[in-house]
């Protein structure tokens, strides 16, 4: 596989949905992928069974607020810097860069990367989806380090952080990224193709990609058929936004939404959002959880939309997709189930929320 | 020479007047400098012509807020951490510690580390006094680079901190240092024994030293005497403090204090503080001017004061000791002039305050 002019408008779509609301916006990402892709040639994708055991990966994305990401210039030799700088931690030649999360900006930027430094993209990512944490990785549940994570913001300065505490990692990180205006871009959880094997989610960008052909459908019915048939989603509800209520300190967003159904019975659905949407309760009841994915597309558009952009009045359609298999063990659901954003609820599959008279 | 139980606390005097205010408490910095010489021996110190050209001197101290420096529990082994990255990243042996600034809490904490670490100090420093900025370095005036810029909380995190831009580096040193509670432990400006000799302010350990010693007569009138003819010091005035205006935020000093002196002519002086004393102002004229060291001794204890310390009602002598030399040519007063500090006045050297006929 190939990532070009023909594809890149798939995976951003696929990015969107796998953002579940966060990881910030794939358009500016995409643009620059495009752009990168254009002036460099495509970029190649590798799968992890055919790197050499000791081919080093490193995986790269955006350190700080999501939201803030479509705001920076990137320069787009952010990842030169962050490859050169691991390439002198470890002595070794950096083999190919990975998406930490193949999900909203996070899942572009890398490409713009790859194809402005010649370097393939492993078709694997660290978390399946967006979350919020850089320790809420697939690497972190395996014991593979976060350290050195080297941040820098494309402008000269960068910084190499030394912990062997993930979440100190992460706390580091963000300040680095504060003191860099809010965002900046990041290599963390360098590992080699055989330590990825297990540590890393495969297949992510196969599956981001065949999400967003799914999302190319014309009739936004047949997107969501799609998503239910090829990649196991359920539809929690469709209906209409009737509140919503966020706020962003230091650019994370928190808040949450209720959509009410338009039919007879009236139900009603709130989501709990923390960047991404993490939880779908109604009438008391945990309809869908973190770490299973909950996207929310426009029924008009058809195209996911970001927690930041919910606007009240808007008719949508929620629908949630399986976690990636680390997150549902129990140190998965430690990291990054409803607890570890303090919610007080278990983790329950996500239900089925429309009868199939719907359609 | 050698630092030992005996000179110790000569230095730690020395430290405090040169810390102009600033700098941190060195009790808590000669504690752990005294223990540390007990347990493993005097600290050599090694003038700056005696070093091999290619000796790799590491400077170093505490990086953030110095009023918080007495408030943290320092493990003694950040000077390992820092020298053993600094190793790392320039591939050779550290071959001496020098205090980046030979004044308040940073003149002791590095004597504590090279004890315990085995290296010696060299007899020389970064200013010749205590500044509140990183970049307020002779090294920098000298075009030797403060990255990369080693920091570490002492806990086994630790961050290197690259920049082609000095006030960049110091950005992210600050914002590591808040990460970490508001202060740390930081190597910068490392360079060699050639470079030191031009780059580096010389003797100035020894010159802590002397001050030190100066300061250990029993009589208050015999200490300002010792400075003023061993030191070239001058007395400004010599009264009571009868206003004091201070906020901290994030643990920087700002403010001024104004001193009456006893005498029937009544003159007034006001200092300006940011960490150190940077102003002395009578009647709209400059008496004494950063560069050059304004500093407090209570006529009680004949001890300096600190920014933080001072007390309205307390009896004091405001002395000034001439600045280093690089701090006096247009490039170090650009960095370290009133202007610097957001003053608009010009550099003047210290006007003698006080008649001989006072004594």
């Amino acid at each position: 596989v190939r990532l070009d002019a023909q594809n890149l408008g798939s995976l951003a779509r696929g990015c969107a949905l796998l953002g579940a609301g966060g990881g910030g916006d794939p358009e500016l990402g995409l643009s620059m992928a495009l752009m990168a892709v254009e002036e460099h040639g495509p970029v190649e994708v590798v799968a992890l069974e055919n790197l050499d055991d000791d081919a080093l990966i490193m995986p790269c994305g955006l350190v700080g607020s999501p939201a803030l990401a479509s705001e920076k210039v990137w320069g787009g030799d952010e990842g030169r810097t962050l490859r050169n700088a691991v390439e002198r931690l470890r002595a070794e030649p950096v083999a190919a860069l990975m998406c930490y999360s193949q999900a909203g900006a996070n899942g572009l930027l890398p490409v713009m990367w790859a194809a402005r430094i010649g370097l393939p993209l492993v078709d694997a990512d660290g978390m399946g989806r967006a979350f919020p944490e850089l320790q809420q990785q697939a690497m972190h549940l395996a014991d593979v380090p976060a350290s050195p994570v080297v941040v820098t913001d494309g402008r000269g300065n960068a910084q190499v952080l030394y912990s062997a505490d993930d979440a100190w990692a992460e706390r580091m990180a963000r300040s680095a990224a504060a003191c860099f205006g809010g965002v900046c871009a990041g290599a963390l959880y360098c590992l080699t193709a055989l330590e990825a094997r297990d540590a890393a989610i495969s297949r992510s960008l196969s599956r981001a990609v065949g999400i967003g052909e799914a999302l190319s459908a014309d009739a936004v019915s047949d997107r969501i058929d799609a998503l239910c048939e090829l990649h196991d989603a359920v539809v929690v509800i469709e209906g209409r936004i009737v509140s919503v209520e966020r706020r962003a300190p230091e650019g994370f967003v928190h808040g949450s939404a209720t959509i009410q159904e338009d039919a007879p019975g009236a139900r009603q659905l709130r989501l709990e959002l923390q960047n991404e949407f993490l939880l779908a309760i109604e009438d008391g009841a945990v309809r869908a959880a973190v770490p299973d994915l909950i996207s929310v597309l426009s029924t008009d558009t058809g195209n996911p939309i970001a927690t930041e952009r919910l606007r009240r009045g808007e008719h949508v359609v929620v629908v949630s997709t399986p976690a990636p298999a680390p997150w549902l063990s129990p140190a998965g659901l430690a990291v990054a189930g409803p607890a570890a954003f303090g919610y007080d609820v278990d983790y329950t599959p996500s239900v089925q929320g429309v009868t199939d008279a719907r359609r």
